[in-house]
């Protein structure tokens, strides 16, 4: 029996090499009707399109791999969740496939990269939170391994592409809503200094403050991530406040429940608009992860073509308003 | 230069082969600083596992592909992604990686199998969602493509390897709580007939309600998930209730906001144990997603060494009680 290649499939399809290609590496850019003639034609005539044989045609394996992140208290590891649905949604019509890890350091996650490209064709990988003095990113680019990020090289040079949101920008258009609704002591509830994403949404409160003339001290505690910790952090600071620009949901839900229990009324605004918030009527600054996704897997396509130099793109954040900011 | 094989990397690392077969399969089983000494040999020596190669011999691909399901309302779709987050976590120590792809429905899910099957080697499917008429695992099964599903056949025979969460047990535990605690006129807030799961969600309500002697007829009523829908559904229904069962914490959210909104005091029970259940106090029926997960991919390993007949496992809810239902 003469092997069945592309060509015979073509060719009992009546279609181009090129449409068969099409069907077995981007089905979603063939006309529906011409897809069935061509996988009738691959089904009668048993034709298996070799992965190895393909990746060395192609160089690709059409295979990326990202890290699913622990599942927290539900509340802010969605949003990284909703990231991995826009990235796994705008890859398939791009022709690759998204493969996840885990790992729970930066020594893991380097293990894991180790382990991967040893063990499986890997085209790239699409990092998420970046932070200061990120050892992975400098591990990949020594070994030549392709890769996008989500989230900027904090504090090391725009060497390789990159998508990110302006977290400033967020924590400075809430602070910006809350003034122009009124207020006038706004305090910032964030993290321990030193995260890039944390410092920066305390920067986006402090400079809007600042460039209003309104004094910031003393109007800030920062906390780990949590809504318990975020209440008990908050509510020695609330008799001073009449607003709460928030770097997380659920701090923000921690310093609602703060307030309700003190019953001092205090504006209060969150950082990602997460599900909980919707349901709650807590303001948020909403990301927008399907467009970040989307636009690092446009990225990627440039990086894996070496057919562009490194490209960033950082994206505006919005503002969600809802009952917890009463105007 | 003498080609660099898996032994000339044990013998420099001092390993047996079996030590390096893991490092690069399973390196979770395998001592740091042994997995330090292999990649130092694996690096210094140059030595890059050929992935098609090693199928070749191993006949495995060690890639296994899931659905991941459409972002919601971010509050019943988390649920799916819950046992992403376990699947990916029970695949890597068993030596398996998990590939995503998206599909609306049966059709486009089916459509994917093909070009997946054709465009990657995959070892096996993991399937969710499972219904009625699923066309899914007979085109599975009808091509000998290994997969198991997170959820019963519903309808059909058990022909092969499952893992479900009783779900009728589920409202039924909350049935039984209501009653204990005085409730009498406990009604059902679930979705329209036909969906497998729905449906057993409301027999687990109705049967224990008939087992207690008590009449269930017009305590029920059916309405797509949503928060919305849940609220309006339940308006005209609350002042006949003293308690709720509802099939969704999503519905369940609407309930207790029509409650709130008509004055009528009503304990509400959702299912799933979402983020948003616990932030706003609602009780609700949890399932154990990270073991059934853990237990999709044992079986798997029973199905791809074809050494275990098919098998199913039928997991037991929990009841996590919160504000939503006063004692």
């Amino acid at each position: 029996m003469p092997k069945v290649t592309i060509a015979t499939v073509a060719e009992r399809a009546g279609v181009s090499r090129q449409t068969v290609s099409n069907v077995l590496n981007t089905p979603e850019v063939v006309r529906e009707e011409t897809r069935a003639r061509v996988i009738e034609a691959i089904e009668a005539l048993g034709y298996r399109a070799n992965q190895a044989a393909r990746q060395m045609r192609t160089g690709r394996s059409r295979l990326i791999a990202v890290r699913i992140e622990p599942d927290r208290d539900g509340i802010n590891g969605s949003v990284l969740d909703r990231f991995l649905h826009g990235l796994t949604d705008a890859a398939a019509p791009a022709g690759y496939r998204v493969m996840l890890y885990t790992a729970t350091d930066d020594t893991e996650e380097i293990a894991t990269f180790e382990s991967l490209l040893t063990s499986y064709d890997l085209d790239a990988f699409v990092l998420t939170s970046t932070h200061h003095g990120d050892a992975r990113t400098s591990w990949l680019a020594e070994r030549g391994v392709p890769f996008v990020t989500f989230g900027r090289p904090w504090g090391a040079p725009d060497t390789h592409s990159w998508v990110d949101v302006d977290n400033a920008a967020g924590t400075a258009m809430a602070t910006r809503h809350l003034l122009g609704t009124g207020h006038r002591r706004i305090g910032f509830l964030g993290w321990p200094a030193g995260s890039g994403v944390g410092d920066a949404r305390r920067d986006g409160w402090a400079s809007t403050l600042a460039a209003a003339g309104l004094p910031g001290t003393g109007l800030d505690v920062a906390v780990e991530d949590g809504i318990d910790s975020g209440a008990a952090a908050v509510a020695d600071l609330l008799p001073s406040l009449d607003a709460l620009v928030c770097a997380s949901d659920s701090l923000a839900l921690g310093a609602l429940r703060a307030a309700r229990e003190s019953g001092h009324p205090c504006a209060v605004i969150g950082f990602d608009d997460t599900a909980v918030a919707r349901v709650v009527g807590l303001s948020s600054v909403s990301q927008p992860l399907t467009e970040a996704a989307a636009c690092c897997i446009d990225l990627l396509a440039g990086v894996l073509d070496r057919s562009a130099p490194p490209r960033q793109l950082l994206f505006e954040p919005s503002l969600v308003l809802r009952h917890s900011t009463p105007l």
